[in-house]
């Protein structure tokens, strides 16, 4: 697959934070960090990374793909569950090493390998010094045990 | 300074995704990525990385402390231009490898240092087949130049 993307060599910061080609920066294990949100309630969903086929099958597909570091290997999310993730839009940052997607969750609304909408359902706070999660989401929307078998 | 931080030695991942205590998995340079909402309009406004002195502080403040990778140095986001960001909401994902804070801007309410309010100004498409970033805030809140002397 040949790279469709713009080469960062003999690029000014400006000419990469202020123009219009897109030339991500892959970090040296060849991953570029993605920030997943819902786009109809904007909460953070997942957070995940994306080499560079990913990221162009993203774009020509329009449903998120990512790369898998535990299993090294493409990952397409909900191609087996039928969850797949529906890309809105998809955004870079200034210096163009951060992608944001927002996404609709085809099917159940669970993003999380754990059953829940988001995987950011546990809050951090300061207990007498100590810092304690909470729960911010009620329960699983699925058992992980019923679908990953 | 102590780390406050639980260890994850010994734990299993289920006691990491279903548990309450606070384990952060710092990876091999001590860092952990950290998403940026703005607890107001929801939109992701930067996308950054925390050690664990810098997530500590964000705890025990409740403003944003971050570990500039450029300057190599703490960065207490706001310190010399005033525009810190109060964290509302702090929140870990499902392994405790990344963090998401929701956060209100003090003062003029760009986020990123090209005057934008938030760095991910620019949306990703393809046109023709070839990856084009099209503009999605009007203009910069500030000069950068203005500000940055």
């Amino acid at each position: 697959m040949t790279s469709p993307f713009a080469t960062r060599t003999g690029k000014s910061n400006d000419e990469i934070e202020l123009g219009t080609d897109f030339a991500p920066k892959f970090d040296e294990k060849g991953l570029i960090a993605c920030i997943v949100t819902d786009s109809d309630s904007g909460d953070v969903v997942m957070f995940a990374y994306m080499n560079a086929e990913s990221l162009q099958l993203t774009l020509e597909t329009k449903e998120a793909h990512y790369w898998s570091r535990s299993r090294q290997e493409l990952w397409h999310k909900g191609a087996t569950s039928g969850n797949v993730q529906d890309v809105i839009e998809l955004r870079t940052d200034c210096d163009q090493d951060a992608i944001w997607i927002m996404v609709r969750t085809r099917g159940a609304t669970a993003n999380c390998h754990q059953g829940y909408k988001s995987c950011f359902y546990r809050s951090a706070e300061l207990k007498n010094g100590a810092p304690h999660l909470t729960f911010k989401e009620d329960k699983p929307l699925f058992d992980p045990k019923d679908v990953y078998k």
